[in-house]
């Protein structure tokens, strides 16, 4: 069955009935950036809504070469050995458009790919972060709707893409390299503090001294942070994807995390918790945006932000005259 | 002389001679809300403007009860022994008014503020983070102006100011008391990345095993962080403001940080970020006040909150309704 142009219902119908193809449509339906598309799509989310949330939503990150594909390869094909579905969501900051980084990812995960259970989908970055979060967010939310029990999300360890993942997930788990120091530099300040767990690849052969030092460290370094879970204490333990190692543990791990987490309420809290922040994130970026591209706005900014950084003007003066700009725009009355 | 309305350009001149009552009051008058006053602040900043940038920027934080007063009334009397003139501004969260802080804080600070070359100013927080920051910013400036060498910026090390405070200045001291652990959770997390100096307070009598152990803990939880200043390797200290010790050793710390950064530019290129940053942040706080406060928007928004932390609806239908209530407000056609 092909539909040309399937209707609110049929996605529906066919999310909840798990058929991959009209779910795989209903991803590009959200990624897409035409209004008409935009408002099928929440269209779609809304009907879609009370049949989420059931998932148990994991964050995954690291820095590049650290093994993210090599490590949820292995995860997963292990989760679902034992029984579950498992989305895998990835964000591919190099790509713009879906239709090249999908194959390359589904290469990158050839036997998990082959899973019956298991879905594949990479996010194009698109223009802005918030633009990356919204749409992972809401493919998590038709993953969900689709049955999946388990969604793994994907993001490169550089940048600000870890508060944007942090900001949807309930557990987030850290991959680093053996060998901390050095290999730290890679990732970004704070993003320690966001794990609930850190996981040292590549623990095997020669490596792995080296990773039992970089785990005893982390032990250390985060027995200094406050916990990015309140009531969870962050470990650092070894994995090798190559020998299995430490991929049950790492499993073992989370269901603890929820088992003593979600009798508490904690998880559902801190869910309500997102979305109102993922609300307001929104707003801000929509009301930004529309500042940034009014053309008086564009005109005026280079010329004082050379005089800002010169030192001829203060910043508030300089903020002064392009919310002035931006007020005596013929399309707006505002002030 | 009491002028009973300052023109601009007697603010202009009474800043530039040194005049603490003119100082005062162009500090009164930037922390007016009045518009007119407003206007008129910026033109005395304007002309002031070549006049900045001279002092070294000091920020300082801790918890409550670390001692911040305390610390300050000693080290800013040793500076001023050592020949410097000192501004104090320190940032009371608990008054919105200025009146009755000033008093209380001079008291705070008896020996400093009977001091010819020291000015004590404490900033209101007033309704917002961004209002702080700006008044205390612009004060800032005015001080540079009126020829203080060093301005010491103090804020209570708890909630978001001090991510304000770091971006205003160029070295940024943490306090903390002795006994690491549990006095730290006072202190958000990242503040400590943020510090390019901890100071342990209170090391003298029987404190002193553990300050020396905070210390220690405190060294190694900042060989864990990317340094705050690059090219600056943060340290943990100790010092006493009832024995005099360790105040010496701060200055000199200060005194190395800007030796060795300042003739690679690096104090510049720090200010001139701080300076595009601060404008960014004034554009985006007018943006969401003029949402916020936007009467359709203030109307609907407990509804649609309720019903997002209930699961009816999603983030982006909630903010899309919102966003759609501001422009559709009498004063707006932005759209």
């Amino acid at each position: 069955m092909t539909l040309l142009d399937p209707t609110v219902d049929d996605y529906v119908a066919g999310v909840l009935a798990g058929n991959r193809v009209l779910l795989s449509r209903a991803v590009t339906l959200i990624e897409s950036q035409s209004p008409l598309d935009e408002k099928k799509a929440q269209k779609v989310l809304q009907k879609l809504l009370p049949h989420t949330g059931k998932a148990k939503r994991i964050g995954i990150t690291g820095a590049p070469g650290v093994g993210k594909s090599t490590f949820i390869e292995a995860f997963g094909c292990y989760l679902i050995n034992q029984g579950h579905s498992v989305a895998v969501l990835t964000i591919d900051p190099t790509s713009k458009l879906s239709g090249g980084s999908i194959l390359g990812d589904k290469t990158r995960m050839e036997n998990l790919s082959r899973q019956a259970r298991a879905f594949i989908r990479p996010s194009p970055a698109g223009e802005s972060l918030g633009g990356v979060a919204r749409r992972t967010r809401e493919t998590m939310l038709l993953c969900e709707a689709a049955d999946f029990d388990l969604i793994l999300v994907e993001s490169v360890g550089v940048g600000q893409g870890e508060v944007a993942l942090r900001s949807m997930v309930d557990f987030f788990l850290l991959l680093l390299l053996p060998g901390a120091g050095d290999e730290l530099q890679g990732i970004k300040r704070g993003v320690i503090e966001m794990a609930d767990d850190i996981l040292i690849t590549k623990a095997d052969g020669e490596n792995r001294p080296r990773a039992e030092q970089a785990r005893l460290e982390q032990q250390a370094a985060l027995s200094f942070l406050q916990p990015a879970t309140p009531g969870w204490k962050a470990g650092a333990a070894l994995s090798s994807a190559r020998t299995g190692e430490g991929i049950p543990q790492v499993w073992e791990r989370m269901e603890q995390f929820f088992r003593q987490l979600e009798p508490q309420g904690l998880i559902a809290k801190r869910r309500q918790q997102q979305a109102v922040d993922w609300m307001a994130d929104l707003i801000r970026d929509e009301l930004q945006r529309r500042f940034d591209r009014h053309p008086r706005v564009q005109a005026r900014f280079p010329a004082l932000r050379e005089s800002l950084l010169r030192g001829e003007i203060t910043a508030v003066s300089a903020a002064g005259l392009l919310l002035a700009d931006f007020d005596g725009g013929p399309e707006n009355a505002d002030l």
